[in-house]
Protein backbone atom coordinates (compact mmCIF):
# COMPACT_ATOMS: atom_id res chain seq x y z
CA UNK A 1 0.00 0.00 0.00
CA UNK A 2 0.92 3.01 -0.97
CA UNK A 3 2.11 5.55 2.01
CA UNK A 4 -0.47 8.51 2.09
CA UNK A 5 0.56 9.95 5.25
CA UNK A 6 3.23 11.83 4.21
CA UNK A 7 1.38 13.99 1.05
CA UNK A 8 -1.94 14.83 -0.47
CA UNK A 9 -1.47 13.75 -3.77
CA UNK A 10 -3.86 11.00 -3.83
CA UNK A 11 -6.75 12.85 -1.90
CA UNK A 12 -9.41 14.38 -4.68
CA UNK A 13 -12.50 16.08 -3.21
CA UNK A 14 -15.91 15.77 -4.39
CA UNK A 15 -17.63 18.38 -5.10
CA UNK A 16 -20.97 16.86 -3.78
CA UNK A 17 -18.46 17.03 -0.47
CA UNK A 18 -18.98 20.54 -0.57
CA UNK A 19 -22.32 21.24 -1.40
CA UNK A 20 -22.39 24.92 -0.38
CA UNK A 21 -19.82 25.76 -2.66
CA UNK A 22 -19.66 26.57 -6.28
CA UNK A 23 -16.93 25.21 -9.00
CA UNK A 24 -15.29 28.45 -8.42
CA UNK A 25 -15.18 28.13 -5.13
CA UNK A 26 -14.13 24.49 -4.77
CA UNK A 27 -11.29 25.52 -7.29
CA UNK A 28 -9.96 28.15 -5.04
CA UNK A 29 -10.46 26.25 -1.79
CA UNK A 30 -8.80 23.09 -2.59
CA UNK A 31 -5.74 24.51 -4.28
CA UNK A 32 -5.32 26.61 -0.89
CA UNK A 33 -5.64 23.72 1.17
CA UNK A 34 -2.90 22.02 -1.41
CA UNK A 35 -5.43 19.46 -2.94
CA UNK A 36 -4.34 18.78 -6.19
CA UNK A 37 -7.56 16.55 -7.60
CA UNK A 38 -11.22 17.11 -7.71
CA UNK A 39 -14.19 15.41 -8.74
CA UNK A 40 -16.83 17.61 -10.20
CA UNK A 41 -20.51 16.97 -10.84
CA UNK A 42 -22.06 18.34 -13.89
CA UNK A 43 -24.51 20.68 -12.36
CA UNK A 44 -21.94 22.65 -10.48
CA UNK A 45 -19.66 23.14 -13.98
CA UNK A 46 -22.73 23.54 -16.19
CA UNK A 47 -23.35 26.52 -13.65
CA UNK A 48 -19.61 27.86 -14.12
CA UNK A 49 -19.82 27.04 -17.95
CA UNK A 50 -18.11 24.29 -19.60
CA UNK A 51 -15.50 26.39 -21.42
CA UNK A 52 -14.87 28.62 -17.87
CA UNK A 53 -14.52 25.81 -16.23
CA UNK A 54 -12.70 23.53 -18.16
CA UNK A 55 -10.30 27.42 -18.35
CA UNK A 56 -10.16 27.82 -14.48
CA UNK A 57 -9.12 23.49 -14.15
CA UNK A 58 -6.51 24.00 -16.29
CA UNK A 59 -5.18 27.43 -14.72
CA UNK A 60 -5.16 25.53 -11.26
CA UNK A 61 -3.21 22.92 -12.67
CA UNK A 62 -5.85 20.62 -10.70
CA UNK A 63 -6.52 17.17 -11.64
CA UNK A 64 -9.91 15.97 -12.60
CA UNK A 65 -9.95 12.42 -11.67
CA UNK A 66 -13.97 11.97 -12.60
CA UNK A 67 -17.13 13.71 -13.52
CA UNK A 68 -20.17 12.90 -11.54
CA UNK A 69 -22.17 11.44 -13.85
CA UNK A 70 -23.69 10.39 -16.96
CA UNK A 71 -25.95 7.45 -16.81
CA UNK A 72 -29.69 7.22 -16.02
CA UNK A 73 -30.57 4.95 -18.73
CA UNK A 74 -33.91 3.90 -17.76
CA UNK A 75 -36.59 5.40 -19.82
CA UNK A 76 -40.78 4.44 -20.13
CA UNK A 77 -40.41 5.27 -23.80
CA UNK A 78 -38.32 5.85 -26.86
CA UNK A 79 -38.44 9.50 -26.64
CA UNK A 80 -37.10 8.86 -23.07
CA UNK A 81 -33.86 6.46 -24.55
CA UNK A 82 -32.81 9.26 -27.03
CA UNK A 83 -33.13 11.98 -24.64
CA UNK A 84 -30.52 9.89 -22.12
CA UNK A 85 -28.22 9.17 -25.22
CA UNK A 86 -28.40 13.01 -25.94
CA UNK A 87 -27.69 14.02 -22.37
CA UNK A 88 -24.90 11.67 -22.21
CA UNK A 89 -22.89 12.54 -24.75
CA UNK A 90 -23.26 15.86 -23.79
CA UNK A 91 -21.44 14.57 -20.45
CA UNK A 92 -18.72 12.88 -22.51
CA UNK A 93 -18.10 16.21 -24.22
CA UNK A 94 -18.14 18.15 -20.84
CA UNK A 95 -15.87 15.51 -19.02
CA UNK A 96 -13.37 15.74 -22.07
CA UNK A 97 -13.92 19.73 -21.69
CA UNK A 98 -12.66 18.99 -18.41
CA UNK A 99 -10.24 16.94 -18.59
CA UNK A 100 -11.71 14.25 -16.56
CA UNK A 101 -10.07 10.54 -16.27
CA UNK A 102 -13.73 9.12 -16.75
CA UNK A 103 -17.16 9.52 -16.91
CA UNK A 104 -19.34 8.36 -14.33
CA UNK A 105 -22.23 6.41 -15.11
CA UNK A 106 -25.36 6.01 -12.47
CA UNK A 107 -27.69 2.70 -14.14
CA UNK A 108 -31.02 4.81 -13.41
CA UNK A 109 -33.54 2.76 -11.34
CA UNK A 110 -37.02 1.37 -12.65
CA UNK A 111 -38.94 3.21 -14.89
CA UNK A 112 -41.80 4.89 -13.73
CA UNK A 113 -44.82 2.30 -13.02
CA UNK A 114 -42.43 -0.30 -13.93
CA UNK A 115 -42.02 -2.97 -11.55
CA UNK A 116 -40.11 -5.29 -14.72
CA UNK A 117 -36.25 -5.03 -12.79
CA UNK A 118 -34.77 -7.67 -15.78
CA UNK A 119 -35.92 -4.79 -18.59
CA UNK A 120 -34.23 -1.99 -16.67
CA UNK A 121 -31.07 -3.77 -16.46
CA UNK A 122 -31.28 -4.61 -20.59
CA UNK A 123 -32.24 -1.02 -20.83
CA UNK A 124 -28.34 -0.24 -18.85
CA UNK A 125 -26.92 -2.34 -21.01
CA UNK A 126 -28.14 -1.28 -24.33
CA UNK A 127 -27.76 2.82 -23.11
CA UNK A 128 -24.05 2.10 -22.70
CA UNK A 129 -23.72 -0.01 -25.56
CA UNK A 130 -25.59 3.52 -27.42
CA UNK A 131 -23.37 5.40 -25.47
CA UNK A 132 -19.68 3.63 -26.11
CA UNK A 133 -18.98 4.01 -29.89
CA UNK A 134 -19.61 7.93 -29.10
CA UNK A 135 -16.95 7.85 -25.63
CA UNK A 136 -14.15 5.95 -27.37
CA UNK A 137 -13.72 8.42 -30.47
CA UNK A 138 -13.62 10.93 -27.62
CA UNK A 139 -10.92 8.64 -26.00
CA UNK A 140 -13.66 9.26 -22.90
CA UNK A 141 -13.19 6.14 -20.59
CA UNK A 142 -17.04 5.55 -19.34
CA UNK A 143 -17.00 3.77 -15.46
CA UNK A 144 -19.96 2.56 -14.34
CA UNK A 145 -20.83 3.20 -10.66
CA UNK A 146 -22.76 0.01 -8.98
CA UNK A 147 -25.00 1.93 -5.96
CA UNK A 148 -26.23 0.63 -3.03
CA UNK A 149 -28.85 -2.07 -3.38
CA UNK A 150 -31.00 0.39 -1.23
CA UNK A 151 -30.96 3.01 -4.68
CA UNK A 152 -32.36 0.29 -7.09
CA UNK A 153 -35.40 1.23 -7.26
CA UNK A 154 -35.22 4.64 -7.92
CA UNK A 155 -31.56 5.42 -8.84
CA UNK A 156 -29.45 2.89 -10.34
CA UNK A 157 -30.21 -0.95 -10.59
CA UNK A 158 -26.81 -1.79 -11.21
CA UNK A 159 -25.65 -2.67 -7.33
CA UNK A 160 -22.80 -5.02 -7.35
CA UNK A 161 -19.58 -4.75 -8.79
CA UNK A 162 -20.20 -8.36 -10.21
CA UNK A 163 -23.28 -6.69 -12.32
CA UNK A 164 -20.37 -3.93 -13.11
CA UNK A 165 -18.06 -6.77 -14.34
CA UNK A 166 -20.13 -8.50 -16.25
CA UNK A 167 -21.67 -5.71 -17.72
CA UNK A 168 -17.54 -4.58 -18.80
CA UNK A 169 -17.21 -8.44 -19.43
CA UNK A 170 -20.38 -7.87 -22.39
CA UNK A 171 -19.55 -4.39 -23.57
CA UNK A 172 -16.17 -4.74 -24.28
CA UNK A 173 -13.08 -1.49 -24.77
CA UNK A 174 -13.64 1.65 -23.42
CA UNK A 175 -15.69 1.17 -20.18
CA UNK A 176 -14.61 0.19 -16.47
CA UNK A 177 -15.87 0.13 -13.14
CA UNK A 178 -16.35 2.84 -9.89
CA UNK A 179 -16.05 1.36 -7.01
CA UNK A 180 -17.43 3.24 -4.03
CA UNK A 181 -17.01 1.55 -0.45
CA UNK A 182 -20.33 3.26 0.61
CA UNK A 183 -22.07 1.54 -1.81
CA UNK A 184 -19.96 -1.73 -1.84
CA UNK A 185 -18.33 -2.49 1.86
CA UNK A 186 -21.15 -5.16 2.81
CA UNK A 187 -20.86 -7.62 0.03
CA UNK A 188 -19.13 -10.71 0.74
CA UNK A 189 -17.84 -10.63 -3.33
CA UNK A 190 -16.71 -7.36 -3.31
CA UNK A 191 -12.70 -8.84 -2.45
CA UNK A 192 -13.22 -11.39 -5.40
CA UNK A 193 -14.96 -8.99 -7.90
CA UNK A 194 -12.09 -6.00 -6.84
CA UNK A 195 -9.47 -8.53 -8.33
CA UNK A 196 -11.56 -9.13 -11.14
CA UNK A 197 -12.32 -5.67 -11.77
CA UNK A 198 -8.29 -5.15 -11.75
CA UNK A 199 -7.15 -1.83 -14.52
CA UNK A 200 -11.28 -1.65 -15.34
CA UNK A 201 -10.93 0.35 -11.94
CA UNK A 202 -11.38 4.41 -13.22
CA UNK A 203 -12.46 5.92 -9.76
CA UNK A 204 -12.02 5.05 -6.16
CA UNK A 205 -14.53 6.52 -4.02
CA UNK A 206 -14.52 6.98 0.19
CA UNK A 207 -16.66 8.11 2.31
CA UNK A 208 -17.85 6.22 5.73
CA UNK A 209 -21.52 4.06 6.47
CA UNK A 210 -22.85 5.41 9.73
CA UNK A 211 -24.84 3.30 12.41
CA UNK A 212 -27.49 4.39 13.01
CA UNK A 213 -28.05 5.66 9.05
CA UNK A 214 -30.93 7.83 8.90
CA UNK A 215 -31.41 8.96 5.15
CA UNK A 216 -30.86 6.39 2.16
CA UNK A 217 -29.32 9.24 0.35
CA UNK A 218 -28.34 12.08 2.66
CA UNK A 219 -26.43 10.58 5.30
CA UNK A 220 -23.37 9.22 4.22
CA UNK A 221 -20.26 9.86 7.06
CA UNK A 222 -16.79 11.32 7.11
CA UNK A 223 -14.04 8.64 6.43
CA UNK A 224 -13.31 7.52 9.82
CA UNK A 225 -16.84 7.91 11.32
CA UNK A 226 -18.60 4.74 10.90
CA UNK A 227 -17.96 1.09 10.52
CA UNK A 228 -16.27 0.67 6.87
CA UNK A 229 -12.45 -0.82 6.99
CA UNK A 230 -11.29 1.73 4.48
CA UNK A 231 -7.94 0.82 4.84
CA UNK A 232 -8.67 -2.95 3.42
CA UNK A 233 -10.88 -2.33 0.97
CA UNK A 234 -8.15 0.54 -0.21
CA UNK A 235 -5.34 -2.42 -0.17
CA UNK A 236 -7.57 -4.85 -1.84
CA UNK A 237 -8.26 -2.19 -4.63
CA UNK A 238 -4.28 -0.94 -5.16
CA UNK A 239 -3.71 -4.64 -5.33
CA UNK A 240 -5.53 -4.86 -8.22
CA UNK A 241 -3.34 -2.65 -9.87
CA UNK A 242 -5.60 0.74 -8.94
CA UNK A 243 -2.86 3.84 -8.58
CA UNK A 244 -5.37 6.83 -9.10
CA UNK A 245 -6.71 8.87 -5.91
CA UNK A 246 -9.32 8.74 -3.25
CA UNK A 247 -12.42 10.80 -4.03
CA UNK A 248 -13.81 11.83 -1.04
CA UNK A 249 -17.64 12.15 -1.18
CA UNK A 250 -19.83 13.04 1.74
CA UNK A 251 -23.87 13.26 1.11
CA UNK A 252 -24.43 14.90 4.65
CA UNK A 253 -27.41 16.66 4.80
CA UNK A 254 -27.60 16.96 8.53
CA UNK A 255 -24.01 17.45 9.26
CA UNK A 256 -21.35 17.99 6.79
CA UNK A 257 -23.29 20.40 4.24
CA UNK A 258 -24.19 22.70 7.52
CA UNK A 259 -20.33 22.87 8.06
CA UNK A 260 -17.81 25.75 6.81
CA UNK A 261 -16.26 23.46 3.57
CA UNK A 262 -12.83 25.52 4.65
CA UNK A 263 -13.46 22.91 8.01
CA UNK A 264 -14.55 20.11 5.90
CA UNK A 265 -11.60 20.26 3.39
CA UNK A 266 -9.43 20.23 6.53
CA UNK A 267 -10.99 17.41 8.18
CA UNK A 268 -10.52 15.47 5.00
CA UNK A 269 -6.93 15.80 4.66
CA UNK A 270 -6.44 14.65 8.03
CA UNK A 271 -8.90 11.52 8.10
CA UNK A 272 -7.45 10.66 4.68
CA UNK A 273 -3.86 10.71 5.83
CA UNK A 274 -5.64 8.34 8.97
CA UNK A 275 -7.58 6.27 7.99
CA UNK A 276 -8.66 6.14 4.37
CA UNK B 1 -48.50 -21.05 -9.61
CA UNK B 2 -50.95 -22.11 -7.35
CA UNK B 3 -54.91 -20.16 -7.57
CA UNK B 4 -54.82 -17.79 -4.59
CA UNK B 5 -58.00 -16.50 -5.49
CA UNK B 6 -60.53 -18.23 -4.58
CA UNK B 7 -59.08 -19.20 -0.56
CA UNK B 8 -57.13 -17.75 2.17
CA UNK B 9 -55.11 -21.49 2.86
CA UNK B 10 -52.10 -19.90 1.56
CA UNK B 11 -52.16 -16.05 3.70
CA UNK B 12 -50.11 -16.01 6.41
CA UNK B 13 -49.99 -13.03 8.86
CA UNK B 14 -46.85 -12.11 10.57
CA UNK B 15 -47.74 -10.59 13.92
CA UNK B 16 -45.54 -7.81 13.35
CA UNK B 17 -47.94 -6.25 10.60
CA UNK B 18 -50.18 -6.17 13.59
CA UNK B 19 -48.50 -4.38 15.93
CA UNK B 20 -50.44 -3.05 18.74
CA UNK B 21 -52.16 -6.74 19.08
CA UNK B 22 -51.34 -8.85 21.71
CA UNK B 23 -50.53 -12.68 20.61
CA UNK B 24 -53.92 -13.30 22.00
CA UNK B 25 -55.79 -10.46 19.89
CA UNK B 26 -53.89 -11.94 16.74
CA UNK B 27 -55.46 -15.42 17.47
CA UNK B 28 -58.97 -13.89 17.41
CA UNK B 29 -58.36 -11.21 14.91
CA UNK B 30 -56.76 -13.76 12.04
CA UNK B 31 -59.66 -16.43 13.34
CA UNK B 32 -62.05 -14.32 12.87
CA UNK B 33 -60.37 -13.05 9.60
CA UNK B 34 -60.65 -16.71 8.10
CA UNK B 35 -57.19 -16.83 8.11
CA UNK B 36 -55.37 -19.84 8.67
CA UNK B 37 -52.17 -19.32 10.09
CA UNK B 38 -49.94 -17.25 11.40
CA UNK B 39 -45.88 -16.06 11.99
CA UNK B 40 -45.43 -14.92 15.48
CA UNK B 41 -42.50 -12.73 17.07
CA UNK B 42 -40.96 -14.04 20.43
CA UNK B 43 -41.66 -10.82 22.01
CA UNK B 44 -45.53 -10.94 22.08
CA UNK B 45 -45.28 -14.92 22.45
CA UNK B 46 -43.14 -14.33 25.96
CA UNK B 47 -45.83 -11.74 26.82
CA UNK B 48 -48.65 -14.60 27.09
CA UNK B 49 -46.00 -17.07 28.34
CA UNK B 50 -45.06 -19.73 26.30
CA UNK B 51 -47.21 -22.67 27.40
CA UNK B 52 -50.16 -20.55 26.75
CA UNK B 53 -49.58 -19.12 24.01
CA UNK B 54 -48.81 -22.72 22.82
CA UNK B 55 -52.46 -23.99 24.12
CA UNK B 56 -54.41 -21.12 22.29
CA UNK B 57 -52.71 -21.68 19.28
CA UNK B 58 -53.47 -24.92 19.05
CA UNK B 59 -57.24 -24.51 20.29
CA UNK B 60 -57.19 -22.21 16.99
CA UNK B 61 -56.34 -24.81 14.54
CA UNK B 62 -53.72 -21.65 13.68
CA UNK B 63 -50.66 -23.03 11.88
CA UNK B 64 -47.60 -21.51 12.75
CA UNK B 65 -45.36 -21.05 9.97
CA UNK B 66 -42.35 -19.85 11.51
CA UNK B 67 -41.28 -17.95 14.77
CA UNK B 68 -39.53 -14.66 14.42
CA UNK B 69 -36.36 -14.85 15.49
CA UNK B 70 -33.73 -16.30 16.04
CA UNK B 71 -30.01 -15.39 15.64
CA UNK B 72 -28.10 -12.28 16.05
CA UNK B 73 -24.85 -14.28 16.43
CA UNK B 74 -22.07 -11.39 16.33
CA UNK B 75 -20.95 -10.48 19.48
CA UNK B 76 -17.77 -8.81 21.12
CA UNK B 77 -16.71 -11.26 23.24
CA UNK B 78 -16.79 -15.09 24.64
CA UNK B 79 -20.02 -13.83 27.36
CA UNK B 80 -21.99 -12.76 24.71
CA UNK B 81 -21.52 -15.74 22.00
CA UNK B 82 -22.66 -17.97 25.24
CA UNK B 83 -25.73 -15.82 26.04
CA UNK B 84 -26.80 -15.55 22.24
CA UNK B 85 -26.45 -19.34 22.12
CA UNK B 86 -28.26 -20.08 25.06
CA UNK B 87 -30.94 -17.53 23.94
CA UNK B 88 -31.34 -19.12 20.25
CA UNK B 89 -31.49 -22.55 22.49
CA UNK B 90 -34.57 -20.93 23.93
CA UNK B 91 -35.78 -19.78 20.63
CA UNK B 92 -35.88 -23.58 19.43
CA UNK B 93 -38.02 -23.93 22.42
CA UNK B 94 -40.54 -21.87 22.14
CA UNK B 95 -40.49 -22.58 18.45
CA UNK B 96 -41.44 -26.31 19.24
CA UNK B 97 -43.22 -25.43 21.81
CA UNK B 98 -46.06 -23.24 19.30
CA UNK B 99 -45.41 -26.16 16.59
CA UNK B 100 -43.50 -23.31 14.33
CA UNK B 101 -42.50 -24.68 11.11
CA UNK B 102 -39.41 -23.65 11.03
CA UNK B 103 -37.38 -20.64 13.37
CA UNK B 104 -36.17 -17.90 11.70
CA UNK B 105 -32.53 -16.53 11.98
CA UNK B 106 -31.16 -12.96 11.19
CA UNK B 107 -28.02 -13.48 11.41
CA UNK B 108 -26.49 -9.54 13.59
CA UNK B 109 -24.37 -6.85 12.08
CA UNK B 110 -21.16 -5.56 13.19
CA UNK B 111 -20.43 -6.58 16.87
CA UNK B 112 -19.93 -3.12 18.26
CA UNK B 113 -16.97 -0.93 17.80
CA UNK B 114 -15.98 -3.68 14.67
CA UNK B 115 -15.13 -3.07 11.42
CA UNK B 116 -14.36 -7.18 10.17
CA UNK B 117 -16.75 -8.30 8.53
CA UNK B 118 -15.38 -11.23 7.49
CA UNK B 119 -15.13 -11.98 11.28
CA UNK B 120 -18.54 -11.17 11.73
CA UNK B 121 -19.18 -13.53 9.10
CA UNK B 122 -17.17 -16.56 10.45
CA UNK B 123 -18.72 -15.68 13.80
CA UNK B 124 -23.15 -16.53 12.17
CA UNK B 125 -21.58 -19.44 10.58
CA UNK B 126 -19.93 -20.97 13.86
CA UNK B 127 -22.97 -19.87 15.80
CA UNK B 128 -25.91 -21.27 13.50
CA UNK B 129 -23.17 -24.73 13.91
CA UNK B 130 -23.12 -24.97 17.45
CA UNK B 131 -27.05 -24.14 17.79
CA UNK B 132 -27.92 -27.23 14.82
CA UNK B 133 -27.61 -29.96 16.99
CA UNK B 134 -29.76 -28.83 19.42
CA UNK B 135 -32.48 -27.78 16.96
CA UNK B 136 -32.02 -30.93 15.12
CA UNK B 137 -32.92 -32.81 18.18
CA UNK B 138 -35.99 -30.88 18.98
CA UNK B 139 -36.88 -31.45 14.91
CA UNK B 140 -36.67 -27.51 14.42
CA UNK B 141 -35.77 -26.49 11.08
CA UNK B 142 -33.08 -23.11 10.84
CA UNK B 143 -34.23 -21.00 8.40
CA UNK B 144 -31.57 -18.60 7.73
CA UNK B 145 -33.16 -15.11 6.65
CA UNK B 146 -30.77 -12.74 4.22
CA UNK B 147 -31.75 -9.47 5.08
CA UNK B 148 -31.16 -6.66 3.20
CA UNK B 149 -27.67 -4.64 2.54
CA UNK B 150 -28.81 -1.75 4.30
CA UNK B 151 -28.74 -3.75 7.61
CA UNK B 152 -25.31 -4.80 7.54
CA UNK B 153 -23.90 -2.68 9.20
CA UNK B 154 -26.04 -3.41 12.59
CA UNK B 155 -28.99 -6.22 11.81
CA UNK B 156 -27.84 -8.38 9.77
CA UNK B 157 -23.96 -9.42 7.50
CA UNK B 158 -25.95 -11.92 5.43
CA UNK B 159 -27.31 -10.33 2.81
CA UNK B 160 -27.97 -12.27 -0.13
CA UNK B 161 -29.15 -15.81 -0.96
CA UNK B 162 -26.60 -16.62 -2.76
CA UNK B 163 -24.29 -16.05 0.64
CA UNK B 164 -27.26 -18.42 2.79
CA UNK B 165 -26.99 -20.71 0.39
CA UNK B 166 -23.46 -21.17 0.85
CA UNK B 167 -24.00 -21.37 4.45
CA UNK B 168 -26.52 -24.29 4.00
CA UNK B 169 -24.28 -26.02 1.65
CA UNK B 170 -21.01 -25.93 4.43
CA UNK B 171 -23.43 -26.66 7.44
CA UNK B 172 -26.02 -29.80 6.25
CA UNK B 173 -28.57 -30.97 6.86
CA UNK B 174 -31.47 -29.00 9.57
CA UNK B 175 -30.97 -25.89 8.24
CA UNK B 176 -32.99 -24.35 5.07
CA UNK B 177 -33.80 -20.59 4.29
CA UNK B 178 -36.40 -17.96 4.77
CA UNK B 179 -36.96 -15.86 1.47
CA UNK B 180 -38.50 -12.42 1.85
CA UNK B 181 -39.03 -10.11 -1.32
CA UNK B 182 -38.27 -7.03 0.75
CA UNK B 183 -34.48 -8.13 1.01
CA UNK B 184 -34.07 -9.57 -2.25
CA UNK B 185 -35.92 -8.28 -4.69
CA UNK B 186 -33.16 -6.15 -5.96
CA UNK B 187 -30.83 -9.12 -5.99
CA UNK B 188 -30.13 -10.15 -10.30
CA UNK B 189 -28.86 -13.22 -8.98
CA UNK B 190 -32.02 -13.94 -6.99
CA UNK B 191 -33.80 -16.20 -9.82
CA UNK B 192 -31.20 -18.64 -9.68
CA UNK B 193 -30.48 -18.54 -6.19
CA UNK B 194 -34.28 -19.86 -5.63
CA UNK B 195 -33.63 -22.10 -7.73
CA UNK B 196 -30.84 -23.20 -5.67
CA UNK B 197 -32.28 -23.31 -2.61
CA UNK B 198 -35.13 -25.25 -3.73
CA UNK B 199 -36.53 -27.47 -1.18
CA UNK B 200 -34.48 -25.35 1.72
CA UNK B 201 -36.89 -22.56 1.38
CA UNK B 202 -38.53 -23.00 4.40
CA UNK B 203 -40.40 -19.47 4.60
CA UNK B 204 -41.39 -17.06 1.91
CA UNK B 205 -41.91 -13.28 3.42
CA UNK B 206 -43.89 -10.62 1.03
CA UNK B 207 -44.57 -6.56 1.69
CA UNK B 208 -43.58 -4.39 -1.22
CA UNK B 209 -40.63 -1.84 -1.51
CA UNK B 210 -42.01 1.71 -1.43
CA UNK B 211 -40.70 4.41 -3.38
CA UNK B 212 -39.43 7.00 -1.76
CA UNK B 213 -38.96 4.61 0.92
CA UNK B 214 -38.53 7.22 3.81
CA UNK B 215 -36.65 4.51 6.48
CA UNK B 216 -34.07 1.80 6.90
CA UNK B 217 -36.10 -0.16 8.67
CA UNK B 218 -39.78 0.86 9.39
CA UNK B 219 -41.16 1.90 5.97
CA UNK B 220 -42.37 -1.13 4.39
CA UNK B 221 -45.50 -1.53 2.59
CA UNK B 222 -48.74 -3.30 1.87
CA UNK B 223 -48.00 -5.76 -1.42
CA UNK B 224 -49.18 -4.16 -4.19
CA UNK B 225 -48.19 -0.58 -2.97
CA UNK B 226 -44.65 -1.11 -4.16
CA UNK B 227 -42.58 -1.41 -7.04
CA UNK B 228 -41.72 -5.40 -6.53
CA UNK B 229 -42.93 -7.73 -9.19
CA UNK B 230 -44.62 -10.49 -6.51
CA UNK B 231 -45.99 -12.65 -8.67
CA UNK B 232 -42.70 -13.05 -10.69
CA UNK B 233 -40.94 -13.71 -7.08
CA UNK B 234 -43.48 -16.30 -5.98
CA UNK B 235 -43.89 -17.75 -9.42
CA UNK B 236 -39.98 -18.77 -9.07
CA UNK B 237 -40.14 -19.70 -5.37
CA UNK B 238 -43.06 -21.66 -6.23
CA UNK B 239 -41.07 -23.35 -9.29
CA UNK B 240 -38.02 -23.86 -7.20
CA UNK B 241 -40.91 -26.38 -4.99
CA UNK B 242 -41.71 -24.06 -2.46
CA UNK B 243 -45.57 -25.18 -1.14
CA UNK B 244 -46.09 -23.19 1.76
CA UNK B 245 -47.67 -19.96 2.99
CA UNK B 246 -47.16 -16.30 1.98
CA UNK B 247 -46.37 -14.55 5.51
CA UNK B 248 -47.34 -10.90 5.33
CA UNK B 249 -44.50 -8.88 7.02
CA UNK B 250 -44.99 -5.39 7.16
CA UNK B 251 -42.65 -2.82 9.72
CA UNK B 252 -44.45 0.27 9.09
CA UNK B 253 -44.24 3.12 11.88
CA UNK B 254 -45.83 5.69 10.01
CA UNK B 255 -48.87 4.07 8.12
CA UNK B 256 -49.85 0.30 8.80
CA UNK B 257 -49.58 0.48 12.29
CA UNK B 258 -51.34 3.56 13.12
CA UNK B 259 -54.46 1.79 11.78
CA UNK B 260 -56.90 -0.37 13.08
CA UNK B 261 -55.47 -4.11 12.76
CA UNK B 262 -58.40 -5.01 12.01
CA UNK B 263 -58.92 -2.89 8.53
CA UNK B 264 -54.54 -3.97 7.73
CA UNK B 265 -56.02 -7.93 7.77
CA UNK B 266 -58.97 -6.93 5.59
CA UNK B 267 -56.25 -5.38 2.84
CA UNK B 268 -53.75 -7.87 3.84
CA UNK B 269 -56.61 -10.35 2.42
CA UNK B 270 -57.43 -8.64 -0.45
CA UNK B 271 -53.69 -7.92 -1.90
CA UNK B 272 -52.60 -11.51 -0.87
CA UNK B 273 -55.76 -12.71 -4.19
CA UNK B 274 -54.83 -9.43 -5.92
CA UNK B 275 -51.20 -9.27 -6.18
CA UNK B 276 -49.01 -11.52 -3.97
Amino acid sequence: MRDFSSDRRWLAINTATLKSWSLEQVIAGCSRAGITAIAPWRDIVQQCGVERAAKLIRESGLTVTCLCRGGMFTTADEAGRRAALDDNRRAVDEAHAIGAGSLILVAGGLPPGSKDLTGAHRQVRDGIAALLPYARSARMPLAIEPLHPMTAADRACINTLAHANDLCDELGDGIGVAVDVYHLWWDPELPRQIARSGKRILSYHVCDWLVPTRDLVFDRGMPGDGIIDLRAIRATVEAAGYQGHCDVEIFSAQNWWKRDPEEVIRICVERHQTVV
